[in-house]
């Protein structure tokens, strides 16, 4: 019994960093299209949303099932209990992924990226980037290093999004109030990115080290 | 133990109709320091949020005790599974509406609300207001007639937050460009908060009548 257990647990372990692969892979053809006006891309990462979000839901039945089957206790159940955080946490970054790929195909054939926070938007993304596959490679090795790496990532992209408020403030600033909403919108979306990556970072971390650092923030 | 059981799942229903009307309080004083620029009540909501968090953890703690003690399963299982998931859309709702809280303290002593779509705004916030308001009944009761109505309010608030993006871009908008962005992220936060709210509803539904209708909103 405990056996069968453990292999399921793995499964639900290798499942998760799967579905952060298809995030990672979302996210950078998100980026892509938002930052070249790529339509054609921006509508992939649209329609593969849906696999992310089916890939979810099973792996969420495989995780009441075995809540059903093995009734676990202690640990094991919070590391259940964790997984089922976890998908939704990944599932909603595969969400912004689409909402910035959303923009740029709502703006097509012009560019959603304001000129002006143009670089802002690719380091951040860049951020992003870094954060979610960190986050498969915790989900496959628990290699605690990565925590620090991805909070600190989230730190820069905090202080990003921040800059792109006061770029917005500032008297040169010169773009369209639809560019202006645009600018503000994405920033936003990769801004949460950031902290669902942080949020699934600081649970593998929890239930590896069983040390919680008082977590407020994405659900 | 059935009988421990039952009482047990009653204090999970009531706990998260008290949460939802903790939130509802919050949407409500946000709201009006929104509308109002009224810095004081801002700041009472943004300190109140942390025990909107408080409640929730304890409700999961709480929940994850009978997942321990009781292994329960079939349709009982999912309505603790349910009620996690639950308790985790009331607090991002809790969490929105500190957001519309900040963004009213951050514009102090000027109005957060841009003159051009204060009254959409006014109509997004009362759907919103009567959303909490019918979740909260919906996880007391379990009349399923407010389903329909939180459904309804949130098909209203989606055409209101596509209106805001259309004023923008509108020739006769006026407004600076913080004030734009203030625009699209109240109006964002008040559309993000109806899908949590129809996501909650869904979910009592699935758990009270067995059908889900393909939910594919807010986590």
């Amino acid at each position: 019994m405990r056996k069968v257990f453990q292999a399921e647990l793995q499964e639900v372990r290798e499942e998760l960093a799967e579905i952060a692969k298809l995030v990672a892979e979302a996210l950078s053809k998100a980026v892509t299209s938002f930052e070249t006006a790529d339509v054609e891309l921006a509508q992939e990462v649209i329609a593969a949303d849906a696999h992310i979000d089916f890939k979810q839901t099973a792996l969420d039945e495989k995780a009441i099932e075995i809540l059903a089957l093995q009734g676990p206790v202690a640990s094991d159940l919070r590391i259940i209990v964790g997984s089922l955080r976890m998908s939704a946490s990944l599932e909603r970054m595969g969400d912004l992924a689409r909402h910035i790929a959303q923009l740029a195909r709502l703006r097509y054939p012009e560019n959603a990226a304001p000129a002006a926070v143009r670089p802002t938007f690719s380091r951040m993304a860049e951020l992003d980037q870094l954060i979610i596959e960190s986050v498969a490679e915790l989900l496959e090795t628990h290699d605690m290093s990565l925590v620090a790496k991805i909070q600190g990532a989230n730190a820069e992209i905090d202080e990003l999004h921040a800059s792109v408020f006061r770029s917005v403030a500032d008297p040169s600033w010169s773009e369209s109030p639809s560019s202006t909403v645009d600018a503000a919108l994405a920033s936003r979306y990769l801004e949460r990115f950031a902290d669902h990556g942080v949020s699934v970072a600081r649970k593998v971390s929890y239930l590896v080290t069983g040390e919680w650092d008082g977590d407020s923030a994405a659900n």
